[in-house]
């Protein structure tokens, strides 16, 4: 019994020590933490190790469901982490990892990221964050005014107005979307009379007095799949998200827009709101945003501008008059983790009327009381961490100018490497780049022909082929490990609007070179050469041969 | 012209530099981080200063709406890190911060949590994530096992099955109970013949094919907000969340419970979920699970516990029993920022049907491909950070046996400290401790003694009085900033159910002594000795005494 609860003794203050004694420099964890923080570039290169593992074999290492029994010292832990964990990561911030929308980090988020994390401030509420609150909505401000460009007085008056918030931080763009139109849902069926509103009554009864059979949410083809999810969340069901089609520069087409609102209005379908896209997912367009607006406007509707990728584009005095139109929408969404180039998981939705997000107030007899001050009382999440000291920072450390440096020198790649796709023999540019993302495929000079040559039916059969072409390239170049692009089905103009597999291509990280860019192609033309690739490639030319023997 | 190429190129390097060249080690930043890495809670000590300074005071830091044109130094702007904001932070790992539920994190999650932003994964889809989506199914699994207790080969055949998960890492518990929700909705109005399910065609035209007039979700008036926020996302209305009475000790009232059925029943109203709690937001007590999972399946409902606190209870031989009946749960929420002793932002749902999160699934062309191991296609969130390392972390190295005593000690402290209250002749606990929460206020014998011996009327205008006296004794201690508890109103069963302003204490911090719990109580009677407490106190002592004069 006095054995037992000397071990238990023990047990104990083994415990009170992960709680206060720090790991020793010299540790492997303190190790690994002083050489990601002396360099982490060099630390990333070296740990990150292009292995060609499948992810079947990587799963191997995590296998155990059963949660350990015993501690386990934290030196063997960080082997594993070594090992097991970092050893297989992406590199998303290698300049060759062009595929999606992360890029490398400025190097000041790492310790201000340390200080966030240390300080666990909860932003639900004051209590638990004190100057983080005031913080967050000075940044909320201060992106409100990007895009709203209010004046002075405006900001004094509603920034730290307790009643009230300017946006709401969110995990990222998806519960930015979410929010905006839960919003727009709320503000739609407002109570009024005896009808005390969609939040409090919900949605039949909410469709009963609008005296309608269903809302719907428009935006184009090109529109984030986060929008089916708020559109299946919030009731009112993916099959009234209208996908509008797009022109020859995947841009909303208006006309289609109109023809598709008249068809809601003879279903007796009540538009809830109208999305316009800043920056699609796939090929980086931007919506004609001013004559969304319009529309909307005619419409009687919430606009709502999804700007999670190209918002902070308006920091470039060069290309801001792109998103025109911004500044009338209802509301706005932008990632700090993709263009602000914060860390991962810190997303905003902004609200052109300050009294906006009333629509979704609530309280708590805890926290979030009525005239406090807590954010939380305006956010679709709860606890949330202290992120926007990182966007707060971004925007100090970097300014204005120097987002714009970073904005323009992204747009300039992606022409230039437009450019160097053009003018190769073997690839063809299926989206031309208006911000820094663009798309191409693999299709040599002699299949172009071929397939401007051909029947629709070959011309098919052709492009099927050229499919699984570039598929399989794209999962050979990310095995490989050495630069990396995504894929995506695009339909393309250039063929009637078929649906093709391309490639597709973000320019976000500023150390990304013309010399890396030129490498990607190398690879891919090398890549082309492997015998699975040759394999297809020769049943197209057949193809081709087939219908010059015609 | 040449000038103003010069000017553009020395920027373009200065920006460079931003992300290659690491902060010096003797830079303000460097020093930090170091101080940080060295003693965590000594840098917190001695940086989260208790600054008797309001929130408007601080707001003045925090008053430029504009972003900076130009940039800072890094050196220049950790000043203003280490002045304005550490230094007006919250302190929430003090020991002495007993309030809310953010306690003192173990060391090691700091140096890990600097690893998981460095490789800034996202855990959306493969691609970006490669190992760190294997580990959070593990992690997922691990959890799920804890609380469902499934065998080997369940584990092995689910937990890296591409066309399912387990359940949903999510930014915090109001993600995760808002995820539940979602898919017990879209699982009662799943697609059945010619109905396409409530995800495809809205909840107007799903409540028609049930043939039903609304859907409900009943917990307990303890239930925490999110579900608010949850029945208005989801179009189910506030009003139909329905709020079910508790007994003496904060649970749910069975009888109410079957009574509200029924009432339910004659509206013609569906119950969508019973929701239980495991560890209720202001006083920690736990629902009768097992009972409730008879009853819900009786209804024929989606049976929800939210153990977003008391989950890790499950870690303890001694304290799960409290939880029986959560095995029965058709979905759980648990916070890893809670006591799994993880930074901020980490949540969890876990379905015990392996396929059930299908109900919620989505694509997309571009990443969470049909049969990709993507965890993003079963997420309401998109793009989201490795934090399952951290959780991975913790039940690695803290062990189960580890959170076990992590368990035991605070449930044990909260025992102890109800007992001082108790024997406190000041001091009246206002709910016994089930976990480690417990609520009191401040009402001296003498007030007691006059409340058993007055009439209603006089007994309700003491009660008022008394409401004041605790919410502003918890306004000075809070501003003080040496101690913290949280405050709350609460129907208490000894004053006839009726709601009262009480003091409420978390007991997660290990770090917390029963000397600082003194201490606690020490400065509560000193702050009563407080001219603005003392006149309350006044009017309430002439109101017993004239009770005593009649």
């Amino acid at each position: 019994m006095a054995k037992k609860r000397e071990v238990a003794s023990a047990n104990l203050q083994n415990l009170y020590r992960i709680f206060t004694v720090p790991e020793a420099p010299d540790s492997t964890l303190g190790a690994i933490d002083q050489a990601i923080s002396d360099d982490v570039s060099g630390f990333l290169q070296t740990h990150i190790v292009a292995l060609e593992r499948s992810l079947e074999e990587i799963e191997a290492d995590f296998f155990v469901s059963a949660i350990p029994e015993e501690p386990t010292f934290v030196s063997e832990y960080t082997d594993f982490v070594k090992e097991k964990l970092v050893a297989q990561s992406v590199h998303t911030a290698a300049p060759g990892f062009v595929g999606h929308m992360t890029s490398a980090l400025p190097y000041f988020m790492l310790p201000l990221s340390r200080i966030m994390t240390a300080l666990n401030q909860n932003l639900v509420k004051v209590e638990t964050s004190k100057a983080f609150t005031p913080l967050e909505r000075q940044v909320l401000a201060m992106l409100h005014r990007l895009i709203y460009q209010g004046d002075e007085p405006f900001y004094q008056s509603w920034m730290h107005n307790s009643l009230h918030a300017l946006g709401a931080f969110c995990s990222g763009g998806t519960i930015a979307n979410v929010t905006a139109l839960w919003v727009a849902r709320n503000r739609l069926l407002a109570p009024i009379g005896s009808f005390k509103g969609v939040a409090q009554e919900g949605l039949v009864r909410g469709m009963q007095h609008l005296g309608c059979d269903g809302l719907a949410v428009l935006v184009s083809r090109r529109g984030h799949y986060s929008l089916g999810k708020a559109a299946d969340l919030l009731g009112i069901g993916r099959d009234n998200l209208v996908m509008i089609e797009t022109d020859a520069h995947n841009r909303i087409d208006l006309q289609h827009l109109r023809d598709s609102s008249r068809r809601l209005q003879d279903a007796n379908i009540r538009p809830l709101a109208l999305v316009g896209v800043a920056g699609t997912t796939e090929t980086g367009n931007i919506d004609p945003l001013a004559a969304m607006a319009d529309f909307a406007l005619e419409l009687g509707c919430h606009f709502h501008v999804d700007a999670a990728w190209g918002g902070p584009t308006l920091f470039s005095q060069r290309h801001r008059h792109l998103l025109a139109g911004i500044e009338r929408a209802d509301s706005v969404t932008i990632d700090a983790h993709k263009q602000l180039y914060v860390p991962m998981g810190a997303g905003m939705v902004l609200f052109k009327d300050p009294t906006a997000l009333s629509a979704i107030e609530h309280h708590a007899a805890y926290i979030l009381r009525h005239g406090s001050k807590d954010l939380g009382s305006h956010t679709l999440e709860g606890s949330r961490p202290g992120k926007a000291l990182l966007v707060h920072a971004g925007l100090s450390i970097i300014g204005r100018k120097g987002y714009e440096l970073l904005i323009d020198l992204g747009i300039e790649r992606a022409r230039v490497f437009a450019g160097m796709i053009q003018e190769h023999a073997d690839f063809e540019l299926t989206s031309v780049p208006e911000l820094n993302i663009l798309t191409y495929r693999y299709c040599p000079q002699a299949i172009r022909q071929a397939l401007a040559n051909s029947s629709a039916a070959v011309s098919c059969r052709i492009n099927l082929l050229l499919d699984q072409v570039n598929q399989l390239m794209q999962k050979i170049q990310r095995e490989a490990g050495k630069t990396f692009v995504s894929r995506t089905r695009l339909r393309v103009a250039a063929y009637a609007g078929k649906e093709l597999t391309v490639f597709r291509v973000v320019l976000a990280n500023p150390l990304t070179t013309e010399a890396i860019l030129a490498e990607v192609l190398a690879e891919q033309c090398s890549i082309a050469q492997q015998p699975e690739v040759q394999e297809l490639l020769l049943q197209i030319d057949e193809l081709c041969r087939a219908r010059a023997a015609v």
